[in-house]
């Protein structure tokens, strides 16, 4: 192992030291006033209550998800370590949520007493608190998997164990006689299967967190706003509360673990493929396949460092106005990404990767870039498409939506365009002309390059709901109308880098599900083994040996499973991943009916558990006498709890469909009905989750821009149209949306995890 | 040629004599009174400007195409007789528009005076002329494959023209040395390009009468219902007449040019995937390759014969309630599909197809029944979901918005989940796991088989209109009540048959889609030619040899291609449609975006035509005097004219990024790119076309449930609320989700056409 590779834990752990460092700062700053204070106090307690609940229901299903892959490890379906990695990967990504969101309730309201000393003091505040959470998700990603490499490559597969193999509590670890290029892959294709804890970690938190964001603010409006007429943020509307910690929860940890999710599976499955690198692909390259598995490591690494620096160089001055805040962000996110390809340069210079990788990254790089403009041209008010709807609204509701309809589908096609042309461009440069497996390679290093600067990225992604939750802070607390104008100063800022954010989101989630979805291949050549022509029989990894003629294997004391000639064909047949394989198409078909699908079902959630919300905010006004003079406290905990539990309640339907879903196609229609599904999840998901995140976006910002004056501002008939469009994209772009990323990289991860099944069951 | 084939042209014949007498017998029922008549002939009127200009721009367009695969086809890139068989498919789709609304908008009066005298003469009225529509496109659809195929396989194709070839102004029609086998292959091949002309015409039938019929519903309603308060058909609307209008372009011909391209594709497809099936699989079945391709046309043929016989089953008693009058119909599409099923029994004993054949047609139209009983579930008030939209609709439109998106979104389960195991049920049924090109064959047999019923499933299709229109009649001639209600019962039964003939025609439209696709991969192969191995160069089909050396073929006259031994490889990776393929995987994404443009394209042109539309509605209302009190006539012509303008305009940029996109994508893309393309927009092109038709009709009913007195029924908030809902799902099911069916079929179509040129330029 080269010097270079401790440059890995050594990043990650200098990203928790400066995410501490952040945090002890932060701290230092003073929540204001005690009204400000009990504010905050509402809000900590309420997002602390959600996260235990919300982890309460996640640990069963990781007890049982153990259970099952345990027993799977039992019967040589699944390799021993899996069941321990998912729960490391569970847990860290839970961490980082944990932790992400008790620094943001802690930010809200020192953001916003620093910004009632000046606009960069609040920026500074809710900056570096954003990167508390943007440094931990990286940082505990990359030491996880650090961890694994080390244990795995130094501990497990030692030369004695590769020579004798490893046996412990009757599992076979190590198989006798593996060789150094099968340690390799053994190696990765295990360490790509702990991102199944990560993936089960976000999808409960994305989609419970999407839900309870939007029962919680469909609550507040519909019957505080709509109903009793009284304006955002007033602490005599119940749902206020469970509105902020809505924010938090949705914007903060769900964010957090998707793209921490993201950022381990795309460096897990980069690894993996560079583990599968047949050596006429290296030859003359001067990289060996212990540097084309480390190299996305260290280029994470890289990335971790610079992006800690990116940070350091965001601060603007008092008299900013929204283009220089922007600028000031832009510096730091933009700054980070060149110092990351100067970096690169010396890398590749250094013979660590090939100038086609350092290209992929490149083009990772500038596709993150380009679906971040493309998303804010779509959804900004100060463009055509947004302006338009606005102007559709003076002909009502209808006109509205038909219109933002229009244009959040009309803009998937430069989001899609750059991810097809990043795709083959990265394919292409890498070298996958010459060699397919190292242009494979290169697309799984498109997805890391645009991780790369995650840790500044998600700083400024988190950075909107504490700017958000601090003008909340704010209004309540009654502070001076300048401070409201700062916060609200940051809050549009914030506004923005969550529209970009999600186009990040999906893009990265995009790349990642790719080069996952080539890496399960790696995994099914895994478990197919050696496979003896004409039916000779094979051994599988793991105890099973699989025999035509079982009678010797069992003689010998070994495990084996019967299998026929017409099952070694079908090996080829689940290689035939080719449009005319109906089993494939039928995949393709049913991917895109999942995206459909799961968008409709967590769309239905939000509207039960926003049902449950308005009947409790109706039921306070009704009965808490002098609640709408501010002479009586709301029962705000009571909203938080009904929040929280319709978002459990509900999230669990979508969650195990999109879990079993994967299972069941894999068990019924073999490794090409798999790969089917998770193409056809991919593209239509990818275009469904563009569209509704885009629609979402324009509707909220047409609403906004007629609220600023328009066509007849506030109170207008064209202001109740942009209103709809508003509550109709709320769970667009808030619950929907966000969580078709989720079930793209999910799909795919889970397939990962049952290809030792798949294949077991395909050939039996 | 058997004698067994004689029943093509002559079942086509038979079809176009009982249109020719369904027409007269119509002809013969009285129009009613002069106000009946003037109404009628209004319609009538307007109907034929809109067709005359819309046929105009389709001339331009026809003319284009037809210069540009001329000079292809002087290049060599394209088959000589396709310019041709290019302008007889859309002669022949355009003269079935023509003849189908002529004969509606001549039936409309006459059903409402049918009416007048009894519901089951009401009923055969518009029965019998629905009918005169389905007989006259599969009797001229199925004409002209019989005449091309016996002039290409009687003349053309001669042994003499085989073993001499056939030169005529400088074009080769027949290479010298042709095979029996080869005969077969350039037959159906060739002919399958004809499917191009229907294509072409149905694109712009489809998304011009989509437009324009929602341009004139919206403009009726939004200034006359909304804003003037004045009932729905009322004579002082000026765009009643154009609302008419549309009824009969958008849904009798936009529907019956759809359905003559799935129709002609499906046969044509399937015959080519017949030459295609090798020696090997054919053995031993009896079949010989001539049975194998004809017999899609015989099954057609038979399908012919007994929906005419299904057609005279349909009839009614007086007292009839909604139940009973479905199950008219139902009896005679049943009848029909049961009779066929016998029929073919025979067909497979006589050994003119395989029984596994048998099967694939009996899952096809098993295949199409679900489908359209799902969409009806989804749809009709009679069911929970629709019910639940209406129930939301108490808490304003928002809501309401939500749910039917939702509700749309979850209806695809039950169409793809029908489609897929369709596809895999009719591959494996015919035999795909001995023979692939056996199962492929069998998935087109599916689609023969759905749409062997189209007689009779069209004719219950065209019946809504005429029903709408004869209610519109009603009213505009003030008839007496009971003749309203007995229009009425025929127009809600019209919604029903609406609703499930748009899951059949996107279901047949899949299975079409599909079994082009599978056939765009043997024009590809007969392009390709023989390839001789290392490079010496292949012959292509037409005037091209291309060679790695060119002298020689120059030396012997021959127009040659260099090509490299680069190219050569090319082949195989054209070949390779795997999704690890970044050019396949990038098609995907590309197709599925389509889907998504495309209907974004549409509803924007809507919202357009919809915009000039109420602005001269409202102009009318201002400056005819009198208009509103019934005193003065409005200007219905001028409606007419704008609606017309509007969808002429608005659909020539959406129809030439349908046309344009798949040739680019074949041009830099090359095949892979372009099997893709048509994979992604055929799985999320059907997927969101399902969601947006459910999701439209239900918003469509669930407005109308609330109309009958639900939730506080007409002028009530939830009322309004569905009046919302319902406007947004009008461009839904009636322009873009129908729009959708043909952009799937289309872009295939022209990669089909196009693939001569796509193969030479990815081997240039």
């Amino acid at each position: 192992m080269s010097n270079i590779f401790l440059l890995v834990p050594v990043a990650s752990i200098l990203a928790l030291v400066f995410a501490w460092i952040f945090f002890k700062s932060l701290m230092k700053n003073s929540e204001g006033t005690d009204r400000m204070k009990e504010i905050a106090q509402y809000v900590r307690e309420g997002a602390m209550a959600y996260l235990k609940r919300q982890y309460k229901v996640v640990i069963i299903v990781f007890v049982v998800l153990f259970i099952l892959l345990t027993i799977m490890a039992y019967f040589g379906v699944q390799n021993p370590f899996v069941p321990i990695a998912f729960l490391t990967g569970g847990f860290f990504s839970g961490l980082c949520g944990f932790l992400g969101m008790k620094t943001a309730t802690f930010a809200s309201a020192r953001t916003a007493h620093g910004a009632s000393q000046s606009l960069n003091k609040g920026l500074q505040v809710a900056f570096r608190s954003g990167a508390v959470m943007g440094l931990v998700v990286v940082g505990f990603a990359l030491l996880d998997i650090a961890a694994w490499y080390l244990l795995l490559s130094k501990v497990i597969f030692t030369p004695e164990h590769m020579a004798n193999g490893l046996h412990f509590l009757g599992l076979q670890f190590v198989h006798e006689g593996t060789t150094e290029t099968q340690k390799l892959v053994e190696i990765t294709t295990t360490m790509l299967t702990f991102g199944m804890g990560a993936s089960t970690q976000a999808l409960f938190a994305r989609v419970g967190g999407g839900i309870y964001t939007k029962a919680a603010d469909v609550g507040a409006d519909l019957v505080g706003k709509v109903e009793a007429g009284i304006p955002e943020d007033d602490p005599r509307n119940p749902a206020t509360i469970a509105d902020n910690v809505g924010d938090n929860v949705g914007d903060v940890a769900g964010m957090g673990a998707d793209l921490y999710e993201s950022y381990a599976g795309s460096i897990l499955a980069t690894a993996a493929l560079g583990a599968a690198l047949p050596a006429v692909a290296l030859a003359g390259t001067g990289i060996d396949p212990i540097k084309a598995v480390t190299a996305p490591m260290i280029v994470a690494a890289i990335g971790i460092v610079l992006s800690i620096i990116g940070i350091f160089m965001v601060r603007t001055k008092e008299s900013a106005t929204q283009k220089t805040l922007l600028r000031a962000l832009f510096i730091g996110t933009f700054g980070s990404s060149v110092l990351i390809l100067l970096a690169l340069v010396g890398l590749a210079f250094m013979g660590w990767i090939t100038w086609g990788v350092f290209w992929a990254v490149v083009i990772g790089l500038a596709a993150g870039v380009i679906i971040g403009q493309a998303t804010e041209y779509y959804t900004s008010d100060e463009y055509k498409p947004t302006k338009g709807i606005a102007h559709q609204a003076q002909q009502g509701p209808a006109t509205t939506i038909i219109d933002g309809i229009a244009v959040g589908m009309n803009s998937t096609w430069i989001p899609v365009v750059t991810i097809v042309l990043g795709i083959m461009g990265a394919f292409w440069a890498a070298g996958g002309a010459q060699h397919f497996a190292m242009g494979v390679y290169g697309i799984g290093f498109a997805a890391v390059g645009m991780l790369s600067t995650l840790g500044i990225t998600l700083a400024t992604d988190a950075f909107g709901p504490i700017a958000d939750n601090a003008g909340g802070n704010a209004e309540m607390s009654e502070l001076p109308p300048e401070v409201r104008e700062r916060t609200d100063a940051l809050d549009m800022l914030g506004n923005t880098t969550a529209a970009t954010g999600k186009g990040f989101a999906i893009g990265s989630a995009a790349l990642t599900a790719m080069a996952l979805i080539s890496a399960y291949m790696e995994e099914v050549r895994l478990w197919f083994g050696k496979i003896a022509k004409g039916g000779e029989g094979f051994v599988a990894k793991g105890q099973y040996v699989f025999y035509n003629d079982v009678a010797p294997a069992v003689e010998e004391g070994i495990k084996a499973v019967k299998i026929s000639a017409a099952s070694v064909k079908d090996f080829s047949a689940a290689y035939d991943i080719t449009l005319f394989n109906p089993l494939f198409l039928g995949g393709l078909f049913l991917g895109s009916m999942m995206a459909f699908l799961f968008s409709a079902m967590t769309m239905k959630a939000v509207g039960r558990a926003a049902g449950a919300m308005v009947d409790e905010v109706r039921r306070q006004f009704r009965e808490i006498k002098g609640i709408l003079e501010g002479k009586a406290t709301p029962e705000y905990a009571k909203c938080v709890e009904i929040s929280t539990k319709g978002a459990q309640r509900e999230m669990l339907v979508p969650s195990l469909v999109a879990i079993i879903v994967p299972v069941i196609v894999g068990a019924s229609m073999g490794v090409a009905g798999v790969i089917g599904l998770l193409a056809g999840g991919l593209t239509a998901g990818f275009t469904l989750a563009v569209f509704m995140n885009n629609a979402g976006g324009a509707w909220d910002n047409a609403k906004k821009f007629i609220e600023k004056g328009n066509y007849g501002g506030k109170g207008s008939e064209a202001h109740k149209a942009g209103v709809v469009g508003d509550t109709v994209g709320d769970p667009f772009k808030d619950t929907s949306g966000p969580s078709l990323n989720i079930l793209i990289k999910l799909m795919t991860m889970v397939s990962v995890v049952m290809a030792g099944l798949t294949v077991t069951l395909s050939l039996l």
